[in-house]
Formats: C-alpha cells, structure tokens, sequence
C-alpha cells in the first residue's frame, strides 16, 4: 500500500469516528450513509479539491455540492479536523471539535442538512430535499464559464436520490451545456432508507443511464484511496470531451458492524454501543495495516492545492452594483416609445436585455417558452449568457441558484403555472440564500383560452408563506409583485435586479393600456392610488393588481356613471404596507380586494391586517372559488368565474347597501 | 398500398382537416402538434383500441393518455367524426361536429387540454402541464393490475415532453412492477415551441434513454399505418418482457407547408390561409392517391373492437361504499389500547391498514419513507396494493391520480415537505377529478432536528387556495386535515375515505398524548372546544391544530395560574367554518391563531372571516417568520422561531391587556 492510501485510509477512518461521535452526541443523523462517503470525501478535500480552509466559500476555489445532505456530518469532520473557518453570525473563525459536537444544536452553524446561511460557507446551496444538487453544480459550473473561472464541481448524489427525475434532468442539461467542470459522483451503497435500492438503481443501471445521457461513466471502489484518485485525476482525459459520471460502489455504515445492512438509515449509534462502534473502526484500522500511521506522514501526503484564483477572487458576495447598472438604464418612455399597449411580459423582455447591457453578470435561463415570456430578447443579445433549461423546470430552478452562488444573477422565466412544477427548488433556493429573480408569465384566469393546466392560480397563496417569512438578509424572503402596465413591469424587473434578496415578478399574457408616467417608481410593499372617491363617511375602495386593476377601473366608472364613487387601489406587491391601504377606506369603510386567482394573496395580505386591529376598514374578497376553464377571450372565463367587470359592480353596491 | 393503410391515410387527413379547423374557429391551439398525431391517432382509436364509442369511460376499455395535451385537437376531431359520446354537464350525448367548432370557448366541455371533469370521459386525467402522462398511465396500469383487468393504456409523449425528469421517474416505476400493459410512444417531430428540441431530445437519444431505462424500444415512421399497427399489434412479442416504448419519427404540422417548420407552436390557421391549408392536404391525399378512397370501404376497414370487458365493468365511478368500510371499523380505543402517548402518523399506518381490509380498492404508495409514515404497516399487509414510489414523488402524485381514474382508493404518502415536490401534480389531480388523498408526515417546525430542508411549512398555504375553490363534484377541491393526537389522526384517515374529493392529513412526528374519547367524530369544517373559558366581556381564544395545540394548553395552564382564562380550540379543518370560532370570542374579543408553519393557514382563515365582518373579534396570528433550523428538540426549534410556550403566553398577555 502506498503512503497515499495508507492515509486516505487513516484519515478515512478518523473522519468516520467524528463523524459516530457527532450524531452520537446529536441524537439523530446519518452516520451510516456518512461512512459510505469516507474514502470519498477524504480523497476530495485533503487530496483533489483546490481550495483554501481559510477561506471556504473563494469563488475560485472548486466545489463540493452534497446533493445528498444528509450525509454532511463526514464533511463536518474534515471541517472540524482541518479548522477550516465558519462564519457563524457572520464572524469567521476555526471549527472546532466542539462544534461537530454541537451537530444539530439550535445555536450552531452545523444544522442537520447543508446550509451555507448558518454560516458553513464551503457549501454553495442548501440541500437535503433529494435531487437537486446536480443542478446546482451545473448552476455553477455555469457561471464558472461565464467569468472565465478554472474550477471543478463535484457533486456527490445517492443511488436512492437517483430516483428523482431533476437528477435527469440535470445530466440532460450539462450535456447539453457542455459544462465539462461537473464530475457527478454517485455514491452507490445500495440502501435506501426503508428498503434496498431499486434495481433499476444498482451501479450497473445507473452506468448505463448516464452513458445514455450522454456521460462517460466509470464505476469504481468508494473505499479504494487509488482508484479513487487516478479516476479524478484523468478526468479529463477519462472524459474524452464528455462530462464525467463516477459510479462508487461503497458500503453503508462501512467497518462498522453493527451499522451494516438495512434498518439503520438515519439511527446514530447509542452512547451505550458507541464505544463497540469505534472499535470496529479501530479493527478496521488494523485489517488495513494503518493503526499505527505516522500523523506527521499523514499530513505530509494529505496536503490541500490552494484554489487558482483564491487571492484574486472574492468569495460569495451578496449581489451588488445592480443599482449603478439601473440608474444607467434609460426611462422606459423612451423604450416604450408612443406604445399606447403593450404587455407586461413584453417589458419584462426589454428590462431584462436592458440589465444584460448594463451588468455582465446577469444571465438568463428559460423553459423553452421565451418567445412566449420575452426572455428571447436576452437570449439573442446575450448567447453566452443565456442558458435554454428546456422543458424542466426544476432543473432551471435549481440551476438559477448554484449560478447565484456563483456570483451571477440570474432570472429564470416560464409560464406562472410551470413554475409550480419547481415550488420544492424556490424553497431550497430560498433556504440556502439564492438571490434568485423569478419571472411567471401568462398568470391568471386571464390567460383564457389554454385552460387552467396553464393557469398560475395558486403561486401568489405560496409565495406569500414566504414572503412573510425573513431570510438571513433580514428581507422578505420573497418579494412578489405583480405588474398591471409595462411601465410599472419595467420598472419592477430593475428594481428586482437591485434589490439583494429573491424577488418574483408576475406578467400577464395580455397587453394592457399603460397606466403609468415613464419616472413613476414601484417602491417593495407599496401601492398606488389610481382613482381617488370624493370623501365619503363608509368609502369602498377596490385593491388589485395586474390585469384586475383594469376591470376595477372598469367597475369604478360604471359605479360614478351611478352616483358611486369607489377609489381603485393598485396593490402591486407582497408583502404589502397594508395600513395606508387600509387608512382610504377608514374604519367605517371597506375594502373589496379584487384578484383572478386563487385565495390566498392580496386578500388575505389585507384581510390579516385589518383583523389583528380594531377600528380597520371591512375587508372582502373577490377571487377565483371554481376550478376555472378555456375561454376564447379573458372576460369569458372572467365571467365564468364570477370576476367580471359587472362581478365587481354588484360586490360594490352590496357593500354600499350593507354599510 | 393495402386498404387498411389507404383508409387509415384518408382518414388522418380527414381528421387533420377537421383539427385545423377547430383551432382555426378557436383562434387558437396547436394545429401542428395535433396533425404530428393524425395516423398515430387514427391508427390507435380505430383500429388497434378495445373501446366503446358509447361508453368512452368503461373502465375495462383500453386507455388512451395524451401526456402532451396540446395536440387534443387530433382526438376531439376523432370524437367528432366517430359521435363519441360527451357528458357536458352531466348528460351524454353524442360529440358533433358544432361541438367541434366550439372548441375552447367557455360553454364547451371540448376544452384547451384534456379534461375529463367538463364532459370528456374518454379521458382519465387532465393533462397540460407536461411531462404527467406516463405517470398516469402506469396508475392506470396499476389499478388494472389489481382489479384484473385486461387492458392496454396507450401514452402520448412529446419528444420535448420528455425532457421532464418525471417522465423518468415514471420509465423506471413502469419496469420495476411489470407494468407491461403500458405502451409508451414518443412523438419525435423535432420541434419544441421555442426551438428544435436538444440533441439530447432526438429520438435515436429517446431510444438509447429507454432502453437503458430498461425499457423495449422500437423506433417507426409515426406516419407510416402499416408500421405503426404492426409495431403495435407485436407489443407483447416485441417487447420481450419488457414495458414497449414505441418512438415515433414525425412531421409537426403533417402534410400543411404553411404550418412547416419552426415557429408555428402554438398559432393556429388564420381564416385567410385556411382554404390553403385544407388545399395542401387534399394535395397530400392526391400523392398518396387516397383522394377518392370510398366511404363505405374506409368505414369496412377502420372497425373498432370493443373492451373485452365493457358491459360487466362500469365507468368511471365516483368512490364508494367506503362508509360502509368505515362502519365495519372498529373503534380506535381497542387499537390504541392503552396507550398514553401516540404519534398522529403511528396512527395513521394503524388506520390505513383497517381500511385495507376493509375495502379491497384501497391502494396506497410511499416514497421511500413507509417506515417514518407508517405505510408500512400497509405495504406489509397488503403487498398487492402497496406500490412503492421509490424517491420521486412526482411520479408517485401523477400515479396515484392514474390509480384514482382507474376506480381505486389511493393513499399516497411521505414527509409532507416532499409532497411539496409535487405541487404542480397535485394541482393537475384536482383538476382532473381525481379522489386523492395525500398523506404528509414530519410536518411544521417541531420535527426539529433534521432542519429546514425537512420541514413542510408553506403547504398549507398551498393547499388552502385549493381549500376554497369548488371541485367538479361541489366539494372543496382539497380538504386539509391537522390532527392533534393519534385518535383524531385515525378518525381522519377513516373519514378521507369516505368523503369523495381530496384531502390531505399532516401528521407531525412527534408522540403526543392523547386528548380525544375514542368515539369522538372530526367533522369537515370543524373544531373542538379544549378548554373553555370561564366568561369574560374581552375573551381570548387560542386557535390551533396538530403540535401547537398541546403548546396552547400547557400556555393556557400557565395563564390560568396567573388568573387569565383562555379558550383552546383545535381548528383541525381548512376549509374551517369560522363562525362558530368567532363567536366564542364575540366582537370584543381576541382570537390568536397559532401554527407552527409558515403563514397562510389558520391565522388566514379566521382573519379573511373575521375581516368580511363588522362587529367580530380581533384575529392575531402566531406563525413562523424567520427561516428555522436544526434543533435537537421541538422546544429548541418552537423557541427559536418565537412559537415556545412562553411567548404564546406573552401573546395573550399583550392582548389581554390591550383588549
């Protein structure tokens, strides 16, 4: 055995230990999926990866995605072991061994499953819900092509994992993408956690499905130090231009014999059995011939290479500069020009062209509906920085993140509805600190004639749990807004591009008149007062967005032409300031919220301010309540759903009656 | 030329003239898909399908499932010419051909996609959003499997469809239970909306993907009728054991130049260059010299054979007899036993089991976590019924839906995080009627230990804006359900049997006492008075449901030790009758709803009912509203989001004292 394996084995076996003794003292975790991961691991931070322990998180440093979290507890050993810097609270020190003991205690950084907002910055995504992080590193790996960055990605996935189509998905677009920087390593130990793998996810079958995918797919020994190394060595010459898929065949629970075999998923070893559970290590250790490696030696062969641009690259900085880029921007009179319609989605595609020019670091991806979204302007003007996700939406989603780690921002567009198939990747994305600009057009019954399998009619209720939830930036952890001109569209995707926290904008199909002066401004949680009624003692006052601010424009002149003077409130965005909204209408009045979708968004934004007050405004809801279906035009499936201009009138004088 | 390929041609020109038609009078639509399909279509629905134009929904029928729903044009032009009977609104009649010209206008039920719930019973499931079809399908086939039925589901995927990582997860869950009775084929015309698909879509790579999936694969000119009914007819000899996967070699847009090529996706015909269109057709028949083939011969040669099994199977039924079931069950308490401390999902798996011996139509599928949800107690009990999803719950969701469709009871099950994965099939099952019930475990912030990534905190907010939309049958498209102990969970799991729409149980980890008799009934829209305060003229009322509810009455103990006395509710329902929840706390009152999720559940419901008012009690809402993280205990996570006993008590100090 060669020094090399005699101390990947050594340190192997150390980091399985820690890796015991950590969920031990947590009282839950993985260690056996973590032991199947020893070699591995040991192999890519102490021996492949160039990287900086000083700094995790160099932007010029390669990368390790642990698709599967919950195996995070070996990497936490070779954290704890090297003293690598945490940046828990934002101040950087050393881990220590204390830490990895502290393993899923409510006031550490090492949480349950990865999560670089804690303050674990090596890790670029959160991750734990399956299937995503191949996605991510080709995310990336994508922006590693885009600023011109030598870096590896590795990505490490289970054989269960591979069960989940994103993962597919994902090897579909690095083909595609030729982003040869992605090694996929799929550590194979054949149990999942109820039962044992599928066939259809042994080794063999997964080989075979990634060289059908269009990788070059070598199976090895997890727990062979060389064959590890000369694998991940060659990778480029093994490759011969295609992406490298590593199929490990390990061991769960590996050297430990009470951890083999099924049952025991994610059971951490009891203080009772921990000291056999060491032992068995120790044996292990013996049978290797390396009880007695020298420390020194071992630190001699396991020597780190620094990362190729660590001086020169800055780590993963939060989004910035997006102002300058948009102050240089021209108002969008000018672009807009004597339009007197124009769709929310159409400006959305100018604003976003208008950000490329400005910024190199935006890119763009969309789901093979750009000429329909107006992500096509971007595409054309900016081919190297446009990334087609084709019809897979997770895949896109979870992409958009790992290239917001990597130091871009990136706008993912498709239908409103399509976004939903990617809800699981928002929320990851979200929990790991994307800055991610999302961008759902077509929202809405309004979109008509395709029917409600295209229709975002739930997408506000989810994003709005968010919306009123802080993210470690200390913003809403989405910012929805919903345009109702392409004046204010334009404006909102430049403000989104500023603004250093997720935002999602929501364009309608339609084109719609312009409601706004070219210099208005769309400040995050505000809205604008579109018709102002003479005062009245119990004032109604319609709020809306999007295309419903136009029916309720509608509504309103009906109303005067009958002696009722309504205001009409354009409530752009959630969260919302909901109390000057509330303070047109007074305690006397009501609020008649107006939405074409679901409940769950403006409504309840304004009917849970106004319940937790007394002496607040009424406030009822005008939403869809019908499974919706095709119409030719927007105001036959408005009528069909009870949201019709004549809808609002009644709901109005109903209100002018009762108060 | 033989007659059956001279009729099958004549007659796909015919059905193509008819589809451009329709999309044309529509004004819009995917003519170009759909003409892709003619011959595929024509051959499968006169020829190779055992089916009853009289009765497209018999169960014992072959079934058709069009994964790529944009091409219906194609089928409905098929009903048309075939008088296939239609139910718009309940009563069947035959399709016609001013049916036809109605196409997606607001009182047809011939709508943009496929959907079975406006009348078009040929049809299993609403298709649209793509990449949910083959999915289906293998719930269909499943179903079959255990009602021993002989039938064959056809399934139509497009070649840019396939890009969905679902569609994998759905190859995969196919070959690994036999399901041989689905024939996948894959319309390969090259042309996605916004582009040619990828390299990786072409159908030589969809040959090499489905083979290495395990999969017969067998490429054909999908104009070609002899290939095509020949490759068809061979399925079982052809396949070898194996699922076949036809892959289809067509031309989008067939036979029409105007329609050649990029860009015409999704634009139908206009009126002008309609005669052209028809005219390049009739031009194709001429070539292929089938312009004068007779009637009379074509109607000889494309005969339909009926299911083998029409007349004995019924169609497509709502599920019942269930109560009967229910009824049949013994009470909880001899199963509970003496228990003291119980987890709702413990009891879950107990009640699902009951229901399985209850009722032989009741499935279930778990995603690799039965035993954390206790489906195993199921899996184990009725291996024939218990199909096992592996990690991709998208295909699982789409299954179950496919299982429901196929006259089965199916509960689906996991963490209801990773429900959350599936949100956009869920969506797609309501939509197209399908009874499901979803099973969400380890729900909210109090599974503590395994973090943020693990934990379903948006869900219901989700579900919520489905809660108050009305399903085809009048009830609400989705039931949730929030038990606080095991005897309510297991009361539930009975009654989501018997209510015939969908419904979703969170059942949280943790073990709870038990708080409910074992004869105590959960109504829909109810709740259940705890603790009852004694009369106040300001009364405070704590709302919750599942963990929180035990936090608000060790919160209710301590205040009443400190002389306040509050109410505790459990809301377990959403949709919740309000009302009566109000009214324990009367207009000067304050209710304070209390979720350890994000917002957009219970706090929602009472607040938006409260608001709609005048003269009702304040609502206050208690929620998560920072991102949580790992803890080693409920208490460390409920503390750290502000959810601990102590502030549910500082809650009500404040309001008390305010009120």
């Amino acid at each position: 055995m060669t020094p090399i394996e005699q101390a990947v084995h050594a340190k192997a076996i150390e980091l399985g230990k820690l890796a015991i003794k950590a969920t031990t003292s947590a009282g839950s975790g993985h260690p056996t999926t973590a032991l199947s991961l020893a070699h591995l691991t040991t192999v890519l931070m102490y021996r492949m990866m160039r990287w900086d322990p000083q700094h995790p998180d160099a932007r010029g440093s390669d990368r390790l995605v642990l698709s599967e979290g919950h195996a995070v507890p070996i990497v936490y050993a070779a954290f704890a072991d090297l003293g690598v810097t945490i940046t828990p609270g934002g101040e950087g020190r050393s881990m220590t061994m204390t830490d990895l003991m502290a393993l899923r205690s409510i006031d550490s950084p090492i949480d349950g499953h990865p999560n670089p907002m804690l303050g674990f910055p090596f890790f670029d995504a959160a991750t734990g819900s399956l299937g995503q992080g191949l996605s991510v590193a080709a995310g990336l790996a994508a922006a590693a092509k885009v600023a011109g960055l030598d870096k590896t990605i590795y990505c490490i996935i289970g054989d269960g994992e591979s069960r989940e189509g994103q993962i597919w998905e994902a090897m579909d677009f690095i083909a595609d993408h030729g982003l040869t920087d992605v090694v996929a390593i799929f550590n194979c130990n054949t149990l999942g956690q109820s039962d044992f793998v599928a066939d259809a996810q042994h080794w063999q079958e997964l080989q075979r499905k990634a060289e059908a995918f269009n990788w070059m797919a070598i199976a090895i020994d997890g727990h062979n130090p060389a064959e590890i190394e000369d694998t991940l060595r060659r990778r480029v010459e093994l490759g011969r231009g295609k992406p490298l898929c590593v199929v490990a065949r390990t061991i769960k629970g590996w050297g430990v014999s009470t951890l083999a075999g099924m049952g025991h998923h994610g059971t951490p070893v009891t203080q009772d059995h921990l000291e056999a559970a060491l032992g068995d290590l120790d044996q292990e250790a013996q049978e290797l011939g390396v009880q007695n490696a020298d420390p020194a030696t071992i630190d001699d062969v396991l020597t780190i290479t620094p990362p190729p641009a660590a001086a020169a690259m800055p780590g993963r900085s939060e989004p910035s500069g997006f102002e300058a880029a948009v102050a240089a921007e021209p108002k969008v009179a000018s672009t807009l020009a004597d339009k007197k319609m124009m769709s929310p989605r159409r400006a959305f595609g100018l604003a976003l062209k208008a950000l490329g020019a400005a910024d190199p670091s935006v890119v763009a991806l969309d789901a093979d509906v750009k000429n329909s979204t107006y992500a096509l302007d971007f595409a054309e003007a900016y081919p190297d920085r446009y990334f087609e996700a084709r019809i897979a939406e997770q895949n896109m989603i979870s992409a958009a993140a790992g290239m917001s780690s990597g130091g871009m921002l990136p706008f993912a567009s498709t239908f409103g509805r399509f976004l939903e198939r990617a809800f699981d990747q928002i929320d990851m994305a979200i929990v790991g600190g994307a800055n991610l600009k999302l961008v759902g057009t077509h929202v809405g019954v309004t979109l008509a004639s395709d029917g409600p399998s295209q229709m975002a009619l739930a997408d506000v209720a989810f994003m709005r749990a968010f919306a009123h939830s802080t993210d470690h930036r200390g913003n809403p952890a989405i910012t929805v807004l919903t345009p109702s001109d392409a004046v204010s569209a334009y404006a909102m995707v430049l403000a989104m591009a500023a603004f250093p926290s997720a935002c999602y904008l929501r364009a309608v199909r339609a084109d719609l008149p312009l409601l706004y002066e070219a210099d208005a401004e769309f400040p995050f949680g505000g809205h604008k007062v579109l018709r102002n009624a003479s005062l009245a003692d119990r004032p109604i006052v319609l709020v809306s967005c999007g295309y419903m601010v136009h029916s309720c424009l509608k509504a309103a002149e009906t109303l005067a032409a009958n002696g009722i003077d309504v205001t009409v409130v354009d409530a752009y965005a959630v969260p919302m300031a909901a109390a000057p909204v509330l303070a047109l209408a007074g305690p006397g009045g009501t609020i008649i919220a107006v939405e074409d979708s679901y409940v769950g968004g403006l409504g309840s934004e304004l009917a849970e301010a106004a319940a937790s007050e007394r002496d607040t405004p009424m406030v009822q809801s005008l939403a869809v309540h019908v499974m919706p279906k095709s119409g030719r035009t927007p105001d036959d499936v408005l009528g069909y759903v009870h949201l019709a201009v004549g809808d609002i009138v009644a709901a109005v004088r109903a209100a002018a009656t009762k108060s």
